[in-house]
């Protein structure tokens, strides 16, 4: 279930703004389309995201007819930075576009085409690590998830949020097909609604059990005795291990916290980012009051109302008991831990 | 802004499935129309339900054409019941089903034609206590609110809760009356959306500032220091203080009290439940999957899934900062003060 597919120039991604009902493709043929294709979430999650970029500036590229290479990359930078500013949060993103641009950099003592050419292969190679980083996350994974267990996720980090398989669901995946016996209960993750839309229908596919919660409900089910284990995505980790993930992470992280259930973080190397020391210093994003006053087009609130819709939050590290990556799972003191993966990555 | 008025032997509702978009009233001539009334949630909130549940007992009594005392008394029973299986968890319904019918017993030596009469009085007294009760929390609670404050509430717990006035709502709009400078932050409350269609509707009418969010956002802005005090209603008080309302308000107490933030229950004495000691007793309404699912009609999640939808939760009592009554403020240990209370009310 792969929510984008570049094949001959051209960008095919799942409308995701459409699922459940309809699976609608919608095709980029120009970096701007791809631009506008991220903003408007018809591609969404931080994995998903980043490869996307990728191939959004690859498309880009591929239209530069420039006269020098000086041209080609100052061309080349424009359609970065047109990348970097769809969306604030996701550190998969800016670590995409940078990673394009370097390969051109590092590259531009060939000619233009066979610049390009490097660009093609560096975004394909991404698609491909992703793919593999997930499934290495489902099985680094496999360890914390025990047999009839019921697990908490929130919003999408399924395959849809990525190039394939999913990382909280990638986790979740590998587990039923160990053969071990679970059950999800999904948050419908007002207000764009990726548990209900996108989640619920991820794992109907599979055949993967599940039950769908209003986010109001996680609390109470917590406290119930029913949720065993939470696994949610992430957006972007900081150096100590505070997580942005989409609003109303945090609060699942408290409640599970609350009700001593572990709270894991399934994420791939790239969503961390090790420039900043806390997560004091991620940026949220604000989107249009309009996600929260319509769903589908119907106006559920009195019109002209003010509205606060900050599409992010950051979990602080004490709530989360350890951090499922394609290198391992991470445990606390994550302030040491993630310095060293730090020196590793070097 | 009353959500019911009785005259002239009919019940005209406002029908609150239909708000904020029309303000449609719902007349009601015959018993079974009020029940249906309540199952629907055309009515809703605990105080309101139980004086809607009075009116409709009030409504079938005028209709018995009872050959004897007896056969009257039987009937009447049988009218009192079908009001009790109406809804579960709010215990002002059996509260108010209580008091109609002992007004009944204590007046079987008069006329039926006059015990009728003494019903309609009793429904009332009840309708008029209420607006005095909300009216007595709102003035009792001021003490608790800052200039400048910005409260958190859930849910609908406004006039349209109640007679008029309101308890959550009442004692933010005695705050509003008196001059001081407040805010509020709204939790839209899925799935039913009481706070976007109905508290918001109810602030914005009274020219009261509100920002509206999303339920998993309200943790976010009690993290960013944004959020002053909680106040919410109630649907049943145990003996020890634990607190049933809307489904979510659990996960609101749990991040308040994480982030030191005062969590105030605004009812009245009709909804503190004095024979139950604590809230394990409480029975939680489980209501339709299609509430979850679909949104004013149109689908959200994938067909035939997995649904639930607990239509409240239960706040363990050590959440709780203070209980705002008519008979004032009550404070921790809730277990000595509420038992105090219930001495006072033999």
């Amino acid at each position: 279930m792969r929510p984008l597919e570049f094949k001959d120039g051209v960008l095919k991604l799942i409308d995701q703004t459409k699922l459940p009902h309809q699976k609608v493709y919608v095709e980029c043929t120009t970096y701007i389309e791809v631009a506008e294709a991220i903003k408007n979430m018809i591609v969404r999650g931080a994995p998903a995201i980043g490869v996307t970029a990728a191939y959004g500036i690859v498309i880009g590229a591929l239209s530069i007819n420039a006269s020098s290479k000086d041209e080609f990359i100052h061309r080349l930078e424009e359609i970065c930075n047109i990348m970097r500013n769809t969306r604030p949060t996701a550190v998969n993103l800016f670590w995409a576009v940078d990673r394009v641009y370097k390969t051109a950099l590092s590259n531009m003592d060939k000619p233009l085409d066979e610049v390009k050419k490097f660009l093609l292969n560096e975004a394909l190679m991404m698609d491909s690590e992703d793919v593999q980083a997930n499934k290495a996350i489902g099985k680094n994974g496999l360890s914390l998830i025990k047999d009839n267990f019921t697990i908490l996720t929130h919003c999408n980090a399924g395959a849809l949020a990525t190039c394939d398989y999913g990382t909280a669901l990638g986790v979740i995946r590998a587990a039923h097909e160990g053969g071990k016996k679970i059950n999800v209960y999904a948050d419908e993750t007002r207000p764009y609604l990726q548990g209900a839309r996108l989640t619920a229908w991820e794992l109907s596919q599979e055949g993967i059990p599940l039950t769908l919660i209003c986010d109001n409900m996680a609390g109470h089910f917590m406290k119930s005795g029913i949720i065993d284990c939470v696994i949610v995505g992430a957006d972007r980790i900081a150096l100590n291990g505070d997580t942005a993930n989409k609003i109303g992470t945090y609060s699942v992280a408290v409640l599970a916290h609350e009700n001593n259930i572990p709270f894991y973080v399934a994420a791939p190397v790239s969503t961390i980012d090790f420039s900043i020391e806390s997560g004091n210093s991620i940026p949220i994003e604000e989107r249009s009051s309009k996600e929260v006053t319509e769903i589908m087009g119907i106006q559920i609130a009195p019109a002209n109302i003010k509205v606060a819709n900050p599409s992010f939050d950051v979990t602080p590290n004490k709530y989360i008991s350890a951090i499922i990556t394609e290198k391992g799972i991470i445990y606390p003191p994550f302030i040491d831990n993630l310095n060293a993966l730090k020196e590793q990555n070097r």
